[in-house]
């Protein structure tokens, strides 16, 4: 029993010593060394300088301002932290507070619907910049232009069949506003006894007559509407540039040149989600925007496609000498968000778009056509290229028309309503027109339409409140 | 013995029975649970959606080329990763070939002296930019500009003691080169029959002729050198814009007004790193650049500071014409980079600034100190309010001159010694001088120097060589 006694002794030692050895290898392996952890792969700490920002920013996107509004890193500072900018309508410090008859506001062409795209794509679209990132006023090839950029430019454009960009000159702007002008110096007469015409058709987007009168340069002059310049004049010569918006801001016609001469076209809207792609633009001019591709509106980018040599010049000398190049910052930025926006051959991004779109004008068109009050455009089937099937358009505005007869002035009928559009006189057309943007937030979009249902449903009530 | 022996089983079985007791504990408390490792605080996943952009800006930063250039993230891409960017004289595909009889290019006033600084703050001045961030083409009180920049504005201005800002009105530019022509713009007359005088004084600034002439307006016409413009006209019944750079540039002057009329003050060198502080800058229109000031040439921001309403207005109407606003992705890092600005009463910035270009210009002189054939610009000391002392100024160009009869084209002479400078006749003044920029990075002015006391030692050789 004695001897027994030991060998339990002698085998739970045994037994004992064997556990503290594993034990002090599963410690040794475990750990760095003797007592210091050692970090598994996805605790190492794999960030340095930007962990700070980083962190920043996340910690902002992640305030709530009650899911109506928006926090920004730069946004105003209350108690050491961003304020909430709330949307239209809610206010109150965490934008709680709702105002419920305030107005539908339908006037801007602010890109916002886009935004729940990009939130779902917050990985791939982030972008940091370090503080010491292209200081320089010039790229390594000495231009002020992103060479991998302009890459990403023929990228969209073929991928999307929306423009001729092989062999073509591209030049960037501050947005496609910058641009308009800068191609308008671009093509002017060198004559100042005969300055050049420079017209569009209405409805056209005011911007080309404010710029073109505002610069107020003795190469050109706004004259008007095309068509009207067209009835009494000969081109003969005569140096005009024709401005051509296809779709047509605010109609979202697709539009051609009336006069066949020096033509601006202005594309900022000829994307899938807006229009038909009825094949690739081959135009000697044409100029694009982000804030109609991508909705980054704030961003300020857009870029011209130029045919010839010689205007290509031109437009760039006038990039250069009106700022010395667009910001670094902002390519850098673009560059960032087109690399999403060409993932999946475009498809996840224009079918968002698209279906945003095409939801909101079925939507519209449903209450509308209950109206015989309000009509808006007629859209007609058309065959997209790019979603390989013939579909309607989904143009951004809905240009709404006033029929009855004492409705000359809509904006007011419409104001009544608690609307807010744009006035047709703001397009050189009648005010028994008003533009309506239908490319603002969900939020925005589901109180127009609330707005118009009410409208509507008010139509066969008295007139005289109206 | 027997009983000895089994004690010491005994003690050694309990010994060993409590360490692994220990180990147990240890096991549980260092872990989560059985099995799982517990993440230390420097372990926990603190980013989401950030990660992986903070993670690639790091790694582009990290790609060392040699030393002898840099890795953006927005680089011509080759084998899946940013190519380097080579500085001048450098090449190959790591930047560690170098082309030793290469020229000094000391051209550009490419503000790089800086990036060290902007390196050395690197967590401080990283932005991260969301794909959502702004997307608004305006801000939440509809304007086109950042609140809480305007507010870092302030912020420098009153701490470096520049510029009276209090009650001024802030407009924001894609670099002052932009306000630049606003000013004019704002500044000129409504009658195109009488157009107002543009005129700034030799050396001056090509960018005003340039953008003056380019431009075309009605409303103005560039007539040259002020001096010789009074010398030859009264004031009375016509209308002049004068433009006051001061410094200036290239000769880093300080200067006033000569005409007392209206005048647009360029301050882009009013920082105390090129200039002492005097007091703070009081005038009716005055404008600013970040690139001077942090070293952001690429970012493209500028300011103009202006008292009157009406005037303000129309800059302000310039900009919205010319591009709707600038960048709002520029206007978030320039306030990152404001804010680093500022810390420390701007001393960290102004200093290291400062003592770069000081370095500089002691160098600079002792070597042309030696030299009869070039001369530079005198500098006296004033007192500057900023470092509260009395000092010489550290111009950002040294503005050269070829004091040989024969030397007319300092240019070529400069050229023959592998240096390359802008020619007096860019600034209207006469090929005799030539500019010469002092800050770029630091390796540029160690060539520009290396080839300067080269060219200096040989002025006791052969004048015919020369």
């Amino acid at each position: 029993m004695g001897k027994t006694k030991k060998y339990c002794y002698g085998l739970c030692l045994l037994i004992s010593v064997a556990i503290n050895i594993l034990f002090s290898i599963n410690l040794y392996v475990g750990e760095g060394q003797w007592g210091e952890k050692k970090h598994e792969d996805s605790c190492q700490p794999v960030l340095s300088w930007s962990e700070k920002a980083a962190a920043e920013a996340e910690a902002v996107a992640a305030i709530s301002c009650s899911g109506h509004g928006r926090a920004y890193v730069d946004g105003l500072v209350f108690e050491g932290q961003p304020v909430c900018e709330c949307f239209d309508c809610y206010g109150g410090s965490d934008c709680s507070e709702l105002s419920p008859e305030c107005f539908a506001d339908a006037d801007s062409g602010d890109p916002v619907f886009l935004e729940p795209f990009w939130m779902q794509h917050a990985t791939e679209s982030a972008v940091v910049i370090s503080g010491w990132h292209r200081m320089s006023y010039r790229y390594a090839d000495y231009t002020t232009m992103s060479k991998e950029l302009e890459n990403y430019i023929h990228k969209i454009h073929l991928l999307v069949g929306n423009a001729v960009t092989e062999g073509r000159y591209i030049v960037f702007g501050i947005g496609s506003t910058q641009l308009l002008n800068a191609a308008v110096y671009a093509l002017s007469s060198n004559k100042t006894s005969s300055p050049s015409n420079v017209l569009a058709s209405i409805p056209f987007y005011p911007m080309y007559k404010e710029q073109t009168t505002f610069f107020n340069s003795e190469s050109f002059e706004f004259e008007g509407d095309t068509y009207s310049w067209q009835s009494n004049n000969s081109t003969n010569n005569i140096d005009v540039i024709e401005f051509v918006t296809s779709p047509n801001n605010p109609d979202g016609e697709l539009k051609k040149s009336v006069l066949g001469g020096k033509t601006i076209y202005d594309h900022a809207y000829y994307w899938p989600h807006f229009t038909q792609i009825t094949g690739p633009s081959d135009h000697d001019l044409m100029i694009f925007t982000l804030s109609k591709l991508t909705g980054h509106a704030g961003t300020r980018f857009g870029w011209a496609v130029i045919k010839d040599k010689d205007i290509y010049e031109k437009v760039l000398n006038y990039i250069s000498i009106a700022d010395l190049g667009i910001s670094k910052d902002t390519q850098l930025r673009v560059l960032k968000l087109l690399k999403v926006a060409v993932e999946g051959y475009g498809k996840p991004l224009f079918e968002f778009a698209y279906n945003t779109m095409r939801e909101r004008w079925d939507r519209l068109t449903s209450v509308l056509s209950k109206s015989t009050r309000f009509s808006i455009q007629k859209r007609h089937p058309l065959h997209c290229n790019f979603f390989n099937e013939t579909r309607l358009a989904s143009p951004a505005y809905a240009w709404v028309k006033c029929e009855r007869e004492e409705d000359d002035d809509c904006g007011v009928v419409l104001e009544a309503g608690k609307i807010i559009g744009r006035a047709g006189s703001i397009f050189s057309a009648k005010d028994r027109y008003t533009r309506l943007s239908l490319i603002k937030s969900q939020y925005d979009f589901e109180l127009l339409l609330k707005r118009l249902t009410e409208l509507v449903s008010h139509e066969n009530g008295s007139i005289a409140t109206m």
